[in-house]
């Protein structure tokens, strides 16, 4: 564990089948004025809504509506979304659905103060926010993100073909409280739910490939990674399994709660390339992670040989016995990609839309990071994406 | 991860060396009145002490003193302390020291602003505060208790020979901030430091080894054992080792921060023998865990066997191959007792000064747990202290 960090995560999570209840125990803490906000109408579908619904009245709270919050939420929704809560006055903002959603939530949390454009404070400049920020709660549907327990923001620009998140150091920004109900997500269709396995296991990934100093966040990494392993070919057998489920809902938010980042430098590198591909298609955001993984770890595997045997042996308990260094190595990735074609996973952008003529773009559209094992120059993400089609 | 739960953790940390500097960002946000908390002295002759309090004058503090704060903290010493707090009228309580200073700290937090006794209230009614609790803020010097991250306050009665450890439900106990300067435990002698590394192993086994269910907390648990075994080795040989002495300290907050006792029943009957120990002999706390374990968990083996083979595969690395359930299991038990002995702790409680006249009322002050593979009877636990000799 080196280098220095602080640490504080104060978001209360209320874990388990009917946990909504617990908004009995939240709203009275806030004012009248609620904003609501959900997406694509799924939560009125299968009650979840009506639930939340009831629960507001009930605790007497006067509420406003933002539907329509789309999978990767754009900087048009926001503007839309500041004018409803400025009209509201609002004192909460409640959002019950998936990352989006969440993130959507967040990001209005700090603009609806804001005299700012807060695209182009937050998104642009990477400020962090100097009005007051507006508290937010989730309810939520779906599981990937973290977002639930994260002060992180993902935004899309269609206009400047630009898919930024920003991850406020404020944790005024983190969602006040979460209500994490397992039997929420049992209705959510396969591709959902393993793009979600895919995105949890990403974040993970791009915590522990970094460093090559000793870290007890590594050994917790290994620990959320063995996990969410086994429970995934459980689920991915039988979806309706509560256990393996739940299991997923609480790794999900400890893979994204900044615990397993804390000393390391991290490395969000697939994040910036899959969220180039989502910002050209609107692919599904963990099948995009997963399509570009492999190209990834397979192009830096030689510069961060030592932690690639390390992965292989601690979480896919590859015997190392009389191999090289690179061939644990490269049995431990033959593992993960075995795992992942198990789980049904998009393997190559081509199948998510991507076409040759995109791949300048993309790679325009590709923020570079510094925290891995080998900093990517232009010719070399070019390259990823021509491996990954 | 079966059953319900919530989780809040709102204490925010400060790592690394010179974190102490961040009480610049806390001390402006309380009142001027400080009551300052330590033991008996080392943090005078450390330098510690000054800096602490150079700190506090400069940013403009009336400081009052409880000194001489005593390893297994009493009841009496709560008293005397409820007065100067209240006549101090203090604003905000500042531990320096180690988990007897916070646990002290945090368990006159919830006495200065109550009208009924402490002791009865809260030890032997385990009842929550209705008072206001006063902020605590923590400067950790010594690693093992955790106590620097949670709402719990071990408090010992001399004249009912009782050692009582409540952790609150309340979040408003936990510390406000809590300084973790791994730098600050350079200096403690060996015996302290083993003693701690293996109260952090004890209160991660104590969560570990319950439930049957399949639980992500229990793979969290894994990784944190592991870290520490691999961290503990190296400081064993060189205590100065930061990278080595920074890991077992994170580990240490994790360990018992409540994070993996979520969706557990939990099983505390190691701290229980222990703490009985420690009530009639005033040792070490660690090494009365380390001096019980082994006769505990030998007597439990046979009920908890999955588990305990689990624990022998996953955390001590024994291979499994062509061995029974029974010999995997027994297998950890002595790669365990190994680790033990190489880091010197003490392995029976006549060591520490526990004779066979004392049984019976050991016996009488062990507290029975019910959350684990056995619950015990008082035959029973005369039993293990008596294999404890």
């Amino acid at each position: 564990m080196l280098g220095d960090f602080s640490y504080c995560n104060p978001t209360k999570l209320y874990f388990g089948a009917g946990a909504v209840k617990h908004l009995n125990d939240e709203l009275p803490k806030y004012g009248k004025n609620v904003v609501l906000i959900y997406g694509g109408g799924s939560v009125k579908k299968n009650g979840i809504y009506d639930e939340v619904v009831a629960l507001l009245e009930s605790n007497g709270k006067d509420v406003a509506e933002i539907a329509g919050v789309m999978p990767n939420p754009t900087v048009e929704k926001l503007y839309e979304g500041m004018e409803i809560a400025r009209r509201h006055k609002a004192d909460l903002l409640l959002a019950v659905g998936g990352g989006s959603v969440c993130d959507y939530a967040k990001a209005l949390a700090v603009s609806v103060n804001c005299d700012e454009d807060p695209w182009e404070k937050y998104y642009l400049r990477f400020d962090e926010p100097t009005c007051e920020v507006l508290p937010v709660g989730c309810v939520l549907t779906m599981v990937g993100t973290g977002s639930e327990m994260n002060a992180g923001a993902v935004l899309t620009n269609h206009k400047s073909k630009l898919k930024i998140g920003h991850v406020f150091a404020d944790e005024k920004v983190m969602p006040r409280f979460s209500v994490l109900d397992p039997t929420y997500t049992l209705t959510l269709p396969h591709y959902q739910m393993v793009a979600g396995i895919y995105d949890i296991f990403s974040h993970i990934c791009e915590q522990y490939f970094s460093g090559e100093d000793d870290n007890t966040s590594d050994y917790i990494a290994e620990g959320l990674m063995r996990s969410l392993l086994h429970s995934s070919r459980i689920a991915n057998k039988d979806m309706k399994d509560y256990e393996a489920r739940s299991n997923i809902m609480w790794t999900a938010t400890w893979a994204l709660n900044t615990l397993i980042s804390r000393g390391k430098s991290t490395d969000w590198m697939v994040h910036m390339l899959g969220q180039a591909v989502g910002a050209y298609t609107d692919a599904t955001h963990g099948m995009t992670l997963a399509a570009v993984t492999m190209a990834y770890f397979k192009h830096i595997l030689p510069f961060g040989l030592a932690k690639f045997k390390r992965f292989a042996v601690n979480v896919f308990d590859v015997d190392p016995t009389g191999k090289s260094d690179a061939e644990v190595a490269e049995e431990g990735l033959k593992a993960l990609e075995s795992w992942m074609r198990e789980l049904g996973l998009v393997m190559n952008i081509s199948e998510l839309g991507v076409t040759e003529d995109m791949l300048e773009g993309l790679a325009d559209a590709t923020r570079i990071q510094r925290g891995g094992y080998k900093i990517l120059d232009r010719a070399e993400i070019i390259e990823i994406f021509k491996e990954s089609m």
